[in-house]
């Protein structure tokens, strides 16, 4: 594969004006938990559709857009969040688009893809949704991926961009690994402004199909869908696009159902936000590296909180944890 | 009683640096179940402690140290945040601190309180507790109420100083009432930098004596201390000096519990923040008025959130909400 990099840069000059600037969270408290290491969360719960996806499909219909070509019809599929995503950004260019969502996906996240005007179906599981994009994309419609793109690794990578921007230096940044689109435009984005951070990619042991790759070197498939609470990174496989960055991360850390919880709970009570499990990977992860001796005392880290669309079941969940 | 206009406008400029400036919150699908109106949420949860109520401990601690007068001992009494808030503030100073707490003010903001290292004593209930105050009073110690002084409500006044600066102009302004001390000091914000906005005060039914004031022109008080979810403004009365504000209210409305925690909920699927139930009570007051008439779409109204400090026992009520 030519090795094209995704242009965050650019992806977040051309996103001005049509996504939010997220604020960064911190708490004196969080930091106490997380042995005096200064954390920094994004908190992409406040992004449109709430979460991070809304910047990788925006960007790519505003690439298409300044070369003309916008399509006719989008086609997605989506465990979630890119679903609404794509639904937000197609309704804004007034493009019909048909989102294909695997029975595991999330009901409340089905219903907000319809909600933007999409038209959504349900189908057995994702790998069938993948298998009926692939004949929608064969007849025609343009197909937005969820990850295995350059103007969505772009877009996803503009979340980091703008917290280095206001943070300057930090020592890591974690961020949740599903297909590897968010860890990508993340890694790229501390390229850019900050290449001496350390980023950790971090993955539910449920779903540790990237995780396995990035050990073994080969991209390993799921042959079933993981019922992970982190539904964010319910993805069979990560793509060659993304692996290539994948491999670079400073470690790979998996984390278990409990942990996640746990870590969405603790941002109930001292960040004040309502953050998907997929949020919590990160703070998982960082403990995990703490204990491991990775980080003292003021050293700064960032977190990348992907969103914060739950459903009522998943609330539920979090309110039970420890 | 000779009339003092608490100066919000000094509190906003001594407070810089002390306390946060809390984001405003926005969302369309929340502006859609408020028939259109456009909504802004000043968003307290964010500040310091958690609530609004550090601001207006911490003005009164920055005045008494402008003139070289700060105590040697603080006492106070709160249903919660402000116990929370005195506890912050004092340590800032080194001060010690005793906060006097009825059984009924809630666990998690007793505890917050004590980590903030004041003694914290639990009475049997609020009358007791101010009793206890009373006497420190009589014997030295210095009493930093939480409603009933001019430089807290000052203080409290800043967060609506905050958001009129931000928004220019708005129609209307809701906050909750409990003793008054947060609607003054959001009156008198409007009126310097928003005077044709309309000021709602709201209170839950259950904890109506602000309302039978407003409602009789005589200072009602509670003889027993009401159970409402809202435990922000389960105080028993509201006083001379924040009852001359209150009587200029465009309109106090009064809500029942269920709507209180409906909105509540609607605040984590819609807004994506952890709002105590006190911080609904303009969500639902704001319901009430638009189902009498009072707004119609495009309106721009500003509801006030107090604070996201929840008992696990209160989010879970949330959780379960409709």
């Amino acid at each position: 594969m030519t090795m094209i990099i995704p242009d965050v840069q650019s992806a977040f000059h051309r996103l001005q004006g049509h996504v939010h600037r997220t604020p960064i969270l911190t708490s004196e408290k969080m930091n106490a938990l997380f042995s005096g290491v200064q954390v920094y969360f994004k908190a992409e719960m406040f992004q449109k559709v709430g979460a991070f996806k809304a910047r990788g499909a925006m960007n790519t219909l505003l690439a298409l857009k300044e070369k003309n070509a916008l399509p006719d019809r989008i086609v997605s599929v989506s465990s979630g969040n890119h679903a609404a995503a794509v639904a937000w950004a197609s309704s804004q260019f007034n493009i019909p688009a048909t989102i294909y969502m695997g029975a595991e996906s999330s009901p409340l996240k089905r219903t907000a893809t319809a909600s933007y005007g999409a038209t959504v179906v349900v189908t057995k599981d994702r790998f069938e949704a993948e298998a009926l994009v692939a004949q929608e994309k064969a007849n025609g419609a343009f197909f937005l991926p969820p990850f295995d793109h350059d103007d969505v690794i772009a877009g996803q990578g503009t979340s980091c961009y703008e917290a280095l921007q206001d943070l300057k230096h930090v020592d890591a940044v974690f961020v949740a690994c599903g297909g590897g689109g968010w860890f990508s435009g993340t890694y790229l984005a501390t390229q850019l402004l900050c290449p001496t951070a350390k980023v950790y990619a971090v993955e539910p042991e449920l779903a540790d199909d990237a995780y396995r790759s990035y050990k073994t070197g080969q991209i390993q498939r799921l042959t079933s869908i993981p019922m992970t609470v982190a539904d964010g990174v319910r993805t069979p496989s990560i793509c060659d696009r993304t692996f290539q960055f994948i491999q670079k991360c400073h470690d790979f850390i998996t984390v278990d159902e409990n942990a996640i919880l746990s870590w969405a709970k603790k941002m109930n009570q001292y960040l004040k936000v309502i953050a998907e499990p997929t949020s919590a990977l990160g703070l998982a992860g960082l403990e995990k590296a703490i204990a491991k001796g990775d980080f003292k005392a003021g050293d700064r880290v960032l977190i990348m909180l992907s969103g914060g669309n739950l459903d009522p079941e998943t609330q539920k969940k979090i309110c039970d944890a420890d």
